[in-house]
């Protein structure tokens, strides 16, 4: 294939280091970028480096923030006898669209994985346990990884790890997704979705 | 929904203006992006900006290049007699890949579409007749755009305003593409690839 010039081909190069983003979409993406104005270029050549420079991570849950602590740690409203434990920053912003939980949160960093690296250490795993340890409100701690294989071997590891602390440790329900096909559930979360019926 | 730190709205933003992305796609790119080391972020900053400051169009066949005339526009080996009209620079790349072209380029900068303002004036269609009205050597028009509906209007409108000029104007074929089902073959196709046929 024909070489494209040299600042096609080094954007492209950047651009399909994006997650789900190969060299054709990458430069799909360049050939836009090509048609903007250059004060635009400038906006999101901008936007990148100032993630480097603002965002850092909440001494307290580990979210991203601009700020020591971010908003929801600092926010005296919320329920303090309860942190739910996610695996990363974005589940946050998702657990919160759904207005069903009001009380703190601590970021994981990942799932243990140990092929790829990600063992207990990598995680935030004994800032959580320090956490849950020394802050005597700290009644009950949600487990709200997803229920992959590795999410939920990270759950079991938890669970173990936070026994000794003797506070009530939970996970997220297991049942048929609004929508749902009963047809197509399997065996595993309709036996659950059965075990933890409610009243109609 | 929980509002995210401006940093990284402001990158999602940015990155939400790339054609097929939407907000969720590009929260995903930045959250990578918050991962990588900064030095890895400014290479790409950087790379943004490059294609302002060194990408520009060829003067002679106005596609992208660095130098004021392109690789190809300069090539002597290249033959001279017949040059190819294509939509957008990055056709010539997929022309060149199949290596069954030697000739010149001339990069249209789109297709008729008057509703989006489309008009031959913003198109570079002046700058195709005069080139090939003041070349002498040039004895064939290929018009290698889109078969869709625009693409089609477009190559009609081409052939009229080049008929005078007393140069062979040709399109590419139309067939059956490789691998392809007869069954869902559409009949214009079909027609066209039995009118066309060769010896096997």
């Amino acid at each position: 294939m024909r070489r494209f010039p040299e600042p096609i081909q080094n954007a492209v190069a950047s651009f399909a280091r994006l997650p789900g983003v190969g060299p054709k979409t990458a430069l799909r993406f360049v050939y836009y970028l090509l048609k903007i104005p250059r004060h635009d270029l400038e906006v999101m050549a901008r936007s990148i480096i100032t993630l480097a420079d603002r965002i850092r991570t909440c001494e307290n849950c580990f979210t991203y923030c601009e700020t020591p602590v971010c908003d929801i740690c600092r926010d005296n409203r919320r329920d303090t006898s309860m942190v739910c434990v996610v695996e990363e920053p974005r589940d946050i912003a998702t657990i919160e669209s759904t207005g069903a939980y009001r009380g703190q949160y601590h970021v994981l960093g990942g799932v243990l994985n140990p092929i790829d690296g990600m063992t207990p250490d990598v995680l935030r795993v004994r800032e959580l346990t320090e956490r849950v340890r020394n802050d005597e409100s700290m009644r009950e701690v949600i487990l709200a990884l997803s229920p992959t294989m590795q999410g939920e071997s990270t759950m079991m590891y938890l669970t173990k790890q936070l026994s000794s602390l003797g506070r009530r440790v939970t996970r997220l329900a297991r049942g048929l997704p609004i929508g749902a096909s009963l047809e197509y559930a399997d065996e595993i979360t309709l036996g659950d979705a059965m075990k933890g019926r409610r009243d109609a």
